[in-house]
């Protein structure tokens, strides 16, 4: 296992699981200033006639391109507060493993041939099930097209409803595989303002107002209301009704992105925006943050005047979702305690958060504030307008610490005060280390600031 | 298991694998009375607002509408000669059974955790013996991109390379699936014509000629040369470097599919098309045929200055690919004789091949004509001109055989007097039941035309 990924994944130092995600925008001054002689060396040279052939979509897809300079830009012995993995040990694995034997071994024929575009008739189910407890009890197994994780649901979204300078509106920040996503279908992604409550009714009204006076075609909202990937913040209750009847009425389809819903500390459930709005909410929800994300199991609950163009064009995409993954999957939903498990995580989740917020506390200097998140996986902080968290990351290193810059969630370019912190993947007491070696070099930044 | 199942897929019948890809394409005709009236009625009644969202290019996503009325229009005992599937009764389920248990035990952390976007650095490297054994000796790790099966990689080359209009060329008749998806980036896909030894050069340059006189821009030429599914032709040796030349002349990508490329029944596999030219083809791999296609990995050979623009609109796509199904892969690469697995494969479709010939030597009309495959999985039929064979397909099924009518393997509209007869999944002795019921409704066809 290279030494990056030892810190960066600190409670797995004897797998290579690889940075996914969040860990992705890392890179020494050094690694800075070689890829700027490159890029500098690439522009004196005459350009591959392929470039020619290159779609203009491709010019769109970012180059964030640290994720290949990974290994070269790493030190060793760092805390790392990047990665928003799920903490895999609380898992029963060597249940699992004889339940994946036992699908390989009885079910073998059917796991690794070919299965149907739509999913499994079983899981579809299943996950109605599973949706129910995240609080929609209408959804027809129908209406369920199984996907190869939620980022291939988004894909297929975006593939469906957005042609080249079609609007998504979304929160500011937002998760950035669904960024680079968007992106990639050249639409234009427009941030709607929050608050520690979520998404501003008000806010989103006048932004409809004002594209929709600039002639912009607005195709959907784009919306993590629970938990938030990067803030952590869940939109309050009492906005989400009126939140889905502004989008109703601007014709705007609204696209629900629920990974963390189940994993709310504590108290009851906000009911998600599909619940009581079967045609106007496009729901995504995902195994990966309550079971496993290595099997790439997500979905998409369509309404049913939409769901055969979602279906075929998520066809189109990837043939058919994995079948013995899908086995997998349904086998643990039918025969294991999985709301026992989803009990589980929320409690080790609420701890880790409350030692995350502890030590912020504890070591935070004045002018640092930050999310206090009610589920999820993320702490988001906010440091005085004009401090870029970039440029910090790198101290941050040196000082044995990694975060993600906030510059990543933003569809706004330039610089950012913000910074996200995990605690899924990492103990209380690496936790508190994290913070006790950031504070110094937030504190820093905020006195030569 | 519904019984439609078990006339497609007789070799499964204790699975209740369905039934993805080639059998797709099947109804009744009250079937097609039903849709009929269906889409009469919804054109008389008002569209939901939601249609306004669509993108330009869902209105091409095929409505291959038939796979989601596939169980009502079924009738049980048909040999199914349709689908396309390997026939997995000869991997080791038991061994593999233990290799998962394994993973799952060993490596749990890592199976089920996120991974890197473009794949485990070790299947990498495995998929570059694979392609030597394919005939492609200069692979570097780097360069590959794993999928989530070898159709994702297709719907990414299409993201990287075609704007709307953009004209891909390819064989006619060449893979539905591809078709599919190059149709959902509003791609003007273009035929070039072929003979029993597939491409024709000279076609090529005619073809590549007439569209850039007419101010199309051409970026791709989609090619299976080995094998073709369907017509199970394969491209002349003598005619591939001719053909990589052309495109290179033209500034046209050669994107090589070639899933069947070690299938071949004897003799020495012929070097595929980026076996000389790595710079001029995206190679795209498959395990779907040599291993198990229900675990979806495929990969992508990239030329080493398009690799960086491939990868990250792959990581767009899918995250990553499941990392379960990568660490399986990897193990049976390192510790069965996948070899001799593929040796097996060989000889037992070599001899379903040959006992799908001896019965349509035995059975087939004059006048019906048909390719005959040195590898792969399909036997394409030529019935003469006027005849469809799409109408065809309902007396197969009252006949008891079901296979697939040419015309989903066209870029062109309109009737085909082709058909499609699978031989993988199919014991020699019902390949010949198949062929003996076929015969009379292609002898009446011919008799009536």
């Amino acid at each position: 296992m290279p030494i990056w990924k030892q810190w960066l994944y600190p409670d797995n130092v004897n797998t290579s699981a690889s940075g996914a995600g969040a860990a992705a925008e890392i890179l020494s001054e050094e690694t800075v200033d070689a890829l700027a002689r490159a890029q500098a060396a690439a522009a004196e040279s005459v350009p591959h006639p392929h470039e020619a052939l290159l779609s203009a979509r491709a010019a769109n897809i970012k180059q964030s391109a640290v994720r290949d300079v990974f290994e070269i830009s790493m030190t060793p012995g760092l805390v790392s507060l990047a990665g928003g993995n799920p903490y895999l040990q609380s898992l029963p694995l060597e249940r699992l493993a004889a339940t994946a034997a036992k699908i390989i071994s009885e079910h073998g024929l059917e796991a690794l041939q070919y299965g149907g575009g739509q999913g499994t008739q079983e899981l579809r189910e299943q996950i109605c099930a599973v949706m129910a407890a995240e609080g929609i009890t209408d959804a027809d197994p129908e209406n369920v097209v199984i996907t190869a994780g939620s980022q291939s649901a988004q894909d297929v979204a975006a593939k469906v409803f957005c042609d080249p300078g079609d609007v998504i509106l979304l929160e500011d920040p937002t998760y950035v595989g669904a960024l680079n996503t968007f992106e990639a279908y050249e639409v234009d992604v427009q941030p709607v303002a929050g608050d520690e409550h979520g998404l501003i009714p008000d806010a989103l009204r006048a932004k409809i107002a004002s594209l929709q006076a600039a002639g912009k075609r607005i195709k959907l909202l784009y919306t993590i209301p629970n938990f938030n990937n990067p803030s952590g913040v869940m939109l309050a209750p009492e906005r989400r009704q009126e939140i889905v009847d502004i989008c109703r009425a601007a014709n705007i389809l609204v696209l629900e992105d629920n990974p963390y819903g189940l994993l709310k500390f504590d108290g009851e459930l906000p009911a998600p925006l599909r619940a009581a709005n079967p045609e106007d909410v496009l729901y995504l929800g995902s195994f990966s943050k309550i079971f496993a994300p290595g099997l790439r199991i997500g979905w998409a609950l369509v309404p049913a005047h939409l769901k055969q163009r979602y279906y075929l064009a998520s066809e189109a995409v990837t043939l058919c979702p994995p079948t013995f993954n899908q086995l997998l999957v349904s086998d643990y939903l039918r025969n294991y305690d999985w709301m026992g498990q989803i009990a589980t995580y929320r409690s080790l989740y609420q701890e880790r958060c409350a030692a995350l917020l502890a030590a912020l506390e504890e070591f935070m200097p004045e002018g640092v504030s930050w999310t206090t998140p009610e589920g999820g996986f993320f702490v988001w902080l906010t440091l005085p307008e004009g401090i870029d968290t970039y440029p910090l990351l790198y101290k941050g290193i040196d000082a044995g610490v990694v975060f993600v810059p906030g510059a990543a969630f933003s569809a706004a370019e330039g610089p950012s005060n913000k910074l996200r912190l995990a605690f899924s993947a990492v103990p209380p007491e690496s936790l508190r280390e994290g913070v006790r070696r950031l504070a110094p070099v937030l504190a820093e930044a905020l006195l030569t600031k």
